[in-house]
């Protein structure tokens, strides 16, 4: 099975109308989609994408193409080395290296390999791997500067340790699905009863856990916070994010204030490049919450790769990784980053939400169930009720639960109509 | 004076065939600027770039293009502000944050303005920023994510306390220059023959220091560093460059193998989002080189912005800061970069060579040492003798030192027989 064509698509959809994913540094986004097909000699098409929010998309489609010439004529029996060629390229890499656009661009090329050889072998990819052997998903690991504090044995240990119980992991999972937690009250464009009947609809709909925007202005969180505690109550779990808007100081005096309506994490309170800051930021939060607890910290969406998140694992920086599945290098990026996490005992929750991300991180975090951490305590994946119908194969929730998807692939086909409509600028969605 | 049109450019050298600019990760680079060039109401063009080292130049000149509607109809009388619109804009900054393609692209925008703003006033840049006022350089900082580290307060006092020695600091560094190391032998495609030869003529040409690639083969190394050393004798400094090849632990077993040839430093000794690796390194070569000194490290050309480098400095991970002129965000971040090394005490000995690069730096080096740290101690600009010829205003160097450019605006500006010569793919020199 050799790729034969490299297909690119600017896909947009016009969210920025309704304010829906609002936030306190993006607040006005139409969530996007730098879309990829790889076209192959089989009867078999691999689809992957990144997720933007909107200007500069174009960018990334033109970053996929030129990583087109790397693939073409290659096969996906090895997908460590395709990966690899991808990251490696010593001309190419000079544009990261291993961040932003061109990222961006061979996430979506690696996981749509990823896509194809798992439709190849008639599995999703959370069974593609979770049935491989230990050594495979080693070898799927660009291992460079990574040894300082994980190396290739001791992460065939985590994975071998893990080989026992896959199955009844495996049986749990499709019988339960995977956590989830929703963000959906809490955007931050939202008016105070949409807010307080959103929160309320979520804990009906079966969630544990919902999430609240904060970080444009301290009285208004405060005034929100206690709306969603009131419409929750003390045991539903309220994380808060505020999309990097703050300095340290600032993260700290804020997160005190807010600390009394008990937050189960605050997500991305600086820069995602600040290691340092992050770990300030937790040490001084580390008896905040009610009665002394802990305010813990997260963060990931924007992370740039394996090098950031060992460092703020390293650092005791965070208390959940919140990976994302197409910021950092595609699947096997995102393996080292569930080893690291798994080494260090940290959680993993991944970002979601966007457009096809909850699609994708299920199939990430239903493998680290079964054949990494092996522990689901404090897990949950974000999900986001949007822009799901545009995908052959969307996610099902139900429950507050993610069921587990049996189609295979990675559930990153978008519908042929949707890529059409939405295209940028031609689409009839942007006349 | 406003902007009425963005004009963008993919230029590239086939520097490939001559293996010049060889070394352990970037093994066949072809020099290519992303350039810009902004057209005004006013007799005066600003020109900028960003400088890559070939494939993907394309997709550098496409984020030039998506960032183009945000400076159109701008002027450029404040800096600052003209500054944070590219970097802020919330769609386009999903794309980095303020890291990858994106920022580079910003890069060459912004310094295009720099260049504008200061052939306006027919000043090169260097006196344009020397001549400011301590507000208005802090006024162009985006201080955001520094205030742990530095406050714009501080910056004042710092900029304050240069100010009264700008005019003899300015007289000096238009009588001697500033100093500049040499690149030239060190390139890892050159043979032992061609090393020695040009390491000789460095010294013969007045340069007190210079720098080998090393990386790829530890004997290889020995030898190569031998021969160096030999030829120039124990007097002059001989730093050596990694490009990122190592992990932590190679990176300390390698320089201790190098040790006692005496390196003036170890460059990018491993990936340069690795804080605390590098760190890690510069512990365990505090006492590794001759007589029980330090082997100091060095980091930063491929740095993504200000918040890496705070914390570098705050972790104590570096002895040199390699500020690079189209890596982070143009002028104003390096002029955030400067101050957070003078807050810190550690000189700036930027990094250069490439296309245009030695153009741009020896403008802050010379600011930095007027107006900022005030400091000539161990600081050196890096110097590679290619590619100067395509540009109107290249740089002069004279014993070892680049002489003070005269001419108003950036050194920024290429030939137009050379913009049409290596555009690319359609120029003369790439049929």
């Amino acid at each position: 099975m050799k790729i034969l064509a490299v297909d690119t698509f600017d896909i947009r959809f016009p969210t920025s109308r309704e304010l829906d994913g609002s936030d306190a540094m993006n607040p006005d986004p139409d969530y996007s989609a730098a879309y990829v097909v790889l076209r192959t000699d089989s009867e078999f098409e691999g689809h992957g994408f990144t997720f933007t929010i909107g200007r500069g998309n174009e960018v990334c489609r033109a970053a996929i193409d030129a990583l087109a010439p790397l693939v073409i004529g290659q096969d996906v029996d090895d997908l460590g080395e395709f990966a690899r060629r991808l990251t490696h390229d010593s001309q190419i890499r000079w544009l990261g290296p291993e961040k932003g656009v061109i990222h961006l661009a061979a996430a979506a090329v690696i996981n749509a390999a990823w896509d194809l050889a798992a439709k190849a072998v008639r599995k999703p990819v959370w069974r593609f791997l979770s049935e491989m052997s230990p050594e495979r998903i080693v070898d799927a690991v660009d291992w460079r500067y990574l040894s300082d504090a994980l190396t290739p044995d001791e992460a065939l240990d985590i994975l071998t340790a893990a080989v026992p119980g896959r199955s009844a992991r495996m049986a749990e999972m499709l019988r339960d699905g995977f956590p989830a937690y929703t963000t959906s009250p809490g955007w931050l464009g939202y008016d105070d009863e949409k807010l307080t009947r959103l929160a309320k609809q979520a804990v009906a709909d079966g969630y544990g856990q919902i999430k609240l925007k904060v970080g444009a202005d301290l009285d208004d969180d405060i005034r929100r916070f206690a709306l969603a505690r009131a419409a929750v109550g003390p045991s539903i779990r309220i994380a808060v994010d505020a999309n990097q808007r703050w300095d340290v100081d600032a993260a700290i005096t804020w997160m005190k204030a807010l600390a009394p309506f008990d937050p189960w994490w605050i997500e991305e309170p600086t820069s995602p490049d600040d290691i340092l800051g992050h770990a300030d930021i937790r040490r001084a939060l580390a008896t905040a919450g009610p009665g002394g607890k802990r305010v813990p910290v997260a963060t990931g969406e924007h992370v740039a790769n394996r090098v950031i998140f060992k460092q703020l694992l390293r650092a005791e920086a965070v208390d959940f990784v919140q990976l994302d599945a197409c910021r950092v290098g595609g699947v096997n990026e995102n393996i080292a980053i569930l080893l690291l996490a798994a080494k260090f005992g940290v959680p993993v929750c991944p970002h979601a939400g966007g457009v096809g991300l909850c699609e994708l991180v299920q199939h990430l975090s239903i493998f680290d169930y079964i054949a990494v951490s092996g522990d689901l305590a404090d897990r949950a994946i974000e999900y986001v009720d949007h822009l799901h119908e545009h995908f052959i194969d969307p996610v099902v929730i139900y429950q507050g639960s993610y069921l587990v998807p049996r189609t295979a692939g990675f559930s990153a086909q978008m519908r042929a109509q949707s890529l059409a409509r939405y295209a940028f600028p031609d689409g009839e969605a942007w006349q």
